[in-house]
């Protein structure tokens, strides 16, 4: 049998060889052989990249020894594992919730589009048409008609809309789907980041006013920005997105934005839309005017629509947020396990009644904590040092360690090392044995806080006010994203990403060559407008633009 | 705007159209168009068609009307209802909780299979090569490499387990996906039962032994027996399937299988597969044996694999089980909403006092049946008699129906009317005001076991024990499952088939010309096995077969 393992290990030279053939980029196809080393020492299991110097390679050490993603022979395509997936699951649990609130209802619509619905709102199409993939065959069999798989759900809901919604009495309709959508990008892929297939929720709704609509879209808004917040103690800003950098078919888009400070650039964190009447009209969703019908009229209005989604990118920016040198700082509210219990100072001196009394301790512990609704995993591995365990736990993100010795048992404590504070004397204390079922559970909302806070005060510092030009490459140079003023003019935004471009000839706006070489683009009108901005006096930030400024902008590099 | 309502005709009268050109059965055309009849009058709303007269018209209507599929205009596809997808929402929490306790983790692959993948394993790629959709194009762009939409993901899935599988201490390995899959097929589809795209869970495990494996396929198949018979209130027949209808790639297949007494045809409802080591021998899935390794010897063995799926066609045999005249009738465990509140007896006589008390009395009964836990809703609509009302709740099979109106409120009592029994009289009964938090969810729990102990005692009678062969063909048209000594031979079985089938040219084995057309096949070796086979006596049924019975095996004619 032991040609099992070489022809294994072609099998993987192979794949390895496939995916590049395809495409793949150099980090789809290196990954399988790494795996083999997981177990052969302490020294491989860790990140042998710092974040500062690497993050691309850094970032693809993390998510796979971490075990968040393993990579796939389908270039842009990955495997979501389990600790991932959980991730995603807690993200569902929390979100869905909230919608349920507004009686939105989930629902599930086919994967396949035909091509005279996806075509139908021409705006829509455009934004789309590039990335669709197509079935052209069943079998052996060439289809007819190819459908596309869904990229979006629109034009595969809408038809349904205007069959469902006969009344004003059968509005508003809210539906959602927990599904999965392709966009086929040749840009580069980055797992969770920007992947040809990835998770999501898409809520549609349809009303009978703008005004319910606009406020249905700045409710979802809210709640992105707590799951992102408030489960994965990422910061976001909220605003709106210009003209130029709308959804393709929306009357406008809200969105929150994320930043990754090690890049300097900002990501679109999930956006809510209001589609206003665009997508009705195309697809004949109306219902008689109540309001004329009360005064004798008959009088049929378009409803007024919204959509709103949020991805798997979510857990991506989570990991870039937080990850350290050492691997994965999960969130305590969305890891899938939260403490890890750890029994150390074994040794082989030990009596049998003593070890059997420690381990009965240790299992005492972790039953007290999952009695209260603590996520715990006690690690009895054999012939592993306690050690090489906190490293191997490290590298998955559990956010609380929990050791328990002789020593510990001795004093009635259990000693704790929190996986977010990264000097090893800080992020030590201890906890009575008799009182972890009140101080663990208060310890990880405290690694909850402290984390979100860390990340906030980053990106704050981030976020720099700029009103000359002559600072604005400079300081995205710096990995800041800039709050400017602008004019909100869609062609003057194009010029400013040109002019903060980093030419291929040298003739560089930005001299940092770390620093991205694409140029800015708006991220958001941000809802927090701070002062400053006198209609009809303050200038564009665009020294060629003659326009007044109508509203502080982020700009930044972005994902 | 009174012309957007001709266009949206226009626009619906050219979706049937294009569907007709596409192939699509006539049922998955003309949908479109009834719908806009629901709020024309009650007597448009109900079922027109009876169950026993034309079963397809009648789920047609029953699905629609009843608000869980609404038809789709790429042919084989239809959308999940909010209605239908919550009962999935429930079949998915109840199972998920189930494989949590086998220490089962939730993952997710991408739902695109590179060729080579796909093809890897000849049996199962043999089984599935005719009903692959393959994406062919991204954009405009043709792909390098076509790329199938997963049927099934076991080739998806072990290139993973290869990596992962690196010693006997990754073992056991198990990960589900609740996802969806596409199977193109060509024969005619219907919605639940058999469409191109549906939803399930597939569980795929690996183990070191065969023992193992084989005790964790049988623990499976007894959970998916659950989730038909406790939640869906719809009896299954435990077994396995023979050589001829077991999973391409597996080494055995077990399976639950239903039956439709309308039809009598049976209907496989889950299956759970030991896939042995033949997948693993394919992918190179091995681990060093520990109990040589003990013995001072390397060897590799192969893990033994499990495959195990269960869909949404449960949703559809639930609806064909148990629907009537009056629509759908939903078992209360699954049901969304499984009691409604009608106020009646308002009168427009009836002071603002009086009515504002009535209301407020029907509030709280709804609020106290919320608070344990009841899915409850309260239909205030106006306008609308309270007839019209229960017929309407009665399409879509809400379980139970509360009554509310001056009597009751004098009496002290409420009207209660269970949707699972059609005479009127039996229907109906009273439960105390006051007693509403026990009574009502005890009636729940009846209606639940009733419709079970209903639905069994019919499978139980249309399973005949068949020994001779002239009985055979005659007990089928009588809309029966039979069971019969059998040889278990794949040649006997295809005979069998042929010799059940009534031909063309009126040289016909089934006279009964309402019966279906096809051949029995077999459904399961059931593991329950009556007496009366002696091994090297008892003859196969089929009179051309010269071999010995081997077991009782169940046959029919079968979705």
């Amino acid at each position: 049998m032991a040609d099992a393992d070489s022809q294994m290990k072609d099998l993987k030279i192979s794949e390895t060889k496939k995916s590049k053939k395809d495409g793949a980029p150099k980090m789809a196809a290196k990954k399988p052989q790494q795996q083999k080393k997981k177990m052969e020492g302490a020294a491989l299991i860790g990140i042998d990249v710092a974040k500062e110097t690497d993050l691309g390679e850094w970032y693809q050490q993390v998510i796979t020894k971490g075990q968040m993603i393993s990579y796939y022979d389908v270039a842009g395509c990955y495997i979501l594992e389990p600790a991932s997936y959980a991730i995603w699951e807690g993200i569902k649990s929390f979100f869905d919730a909230k919608i349920k609130t507004l009686k939105v209802r989930n629902a599930y619509f086919p994967i396949f589009i035909s091509k005279d619905n996806l075509e139908r709102e021409k705006e829509h199409i455009e934004g789309f048409a590039a990335e669709v993939a197509w079935v052209t065959h069943g079998g052996k069999s060439k289809l007819e008609k190819e459908v596309a798989v869904r990229p979006t759900s629109e034009t595969a809901m809408y038809p349904y809309f205007a069959r469902k919604i006969q009344s004003h009495r059968d509005l508003p309709l809210k539906l959602n789907q927990w599904n999965n959508v392709v966009r086929w990008e040749f840009k580069h892929p980055m797992p969770f980041i920007r992947s040809r297939e990835f998770l999501w929720q898409e809520g549609h709704t349809a009303h009978l006013t703008k005004e319910e609509a606009g406020a249905e879209v700045r409710q979802i808004l809210d709640w992105y920005a707590d799951v992102y917040q408030e489960l994965l103690a990422v910061p976001v800003v909220k605003g709106q997105k210009t003209e130029n950098e709308k959804f393709p078919g929306a009357d406008y888009t809200t969105t929150i934005e994320g930043f990754i400070p090690a890049t300097g650039r900002g990501i679109q964190a999930a956006t809510s839309h209001c589609l206003g009447q665009h997508f009705s009209k195309m697809f004949n969703i109306t219902v008689e005017d109540p309001t004329a019908k009360e005064a004798g009229k008959s009088e049929h209005v378009h409803v007024w629509q919204n959509s709103w989604g949020l991805t798997t990118r979510s857990i991506g920016v989570m990991i870039l947020t937080h990850g350290d040198n050492r691997g994965l700082v999960i969130p305590p509210r969305v890891a899938e396990i939260q403490v890890i219990v750890i029994p150390v100072g074994v040794t082989a001196k030990m009596t049998a009644e003593a070890k059997a009394d420690l381990y009965k301790k240790v299992e005492d512990i972790t039953e007290n904590l999952k009695s209260v609704g603590v996520r715990v995993e006690t690690d009895y591995r054999e012939g592993y040092s306690p050690g090489w365990k906190f490293n191997d736990w490290e590298l998955k993100g559990i956010p609380l360690r929990i050791e328990f010795g002789p020593k510990d048992a001795e004093k009635g404590v259990v000693t704790t090392s929190r996986r977010d504070i990264e000097k090893k004397e800080d992020a030590r204390g201890e906890v009575k044995v008799s009182e972890v079922q009140e101080a663990i559970p208060a310890l990880l909302e405290t690694i909850q806080k402290d984390m979100f806070v860390k990340a906030d005060k980053e990106y704050r510092e981030r976020r720099v006010q700029v009103t000359d030009w002559k600072d604005f490459v400079p300081t995205l140079n710096g990995k800041n994203a800039v709050l400017v003023p602008h004019c909100e003019g869609g062609k003057c935004e194009d010029e400013i990403k040109d002019m903060s471009a980093r030419k291929e000839d040298g003739d560089s706006a930005a001299e940092d060559t770390k620093a991205p070489a694409m140029g800015a683009k708006s991220l958001c009108i941000p809802f927090e407008q701070p002062e400053g901005i006198k209609q009809g006096e303050t200038k564009c930030i665009n020294p060629n633009c003659k326009e007044f400024a109508k509203a502080w902008i982020l700009f930044g590099r972005s994902y």
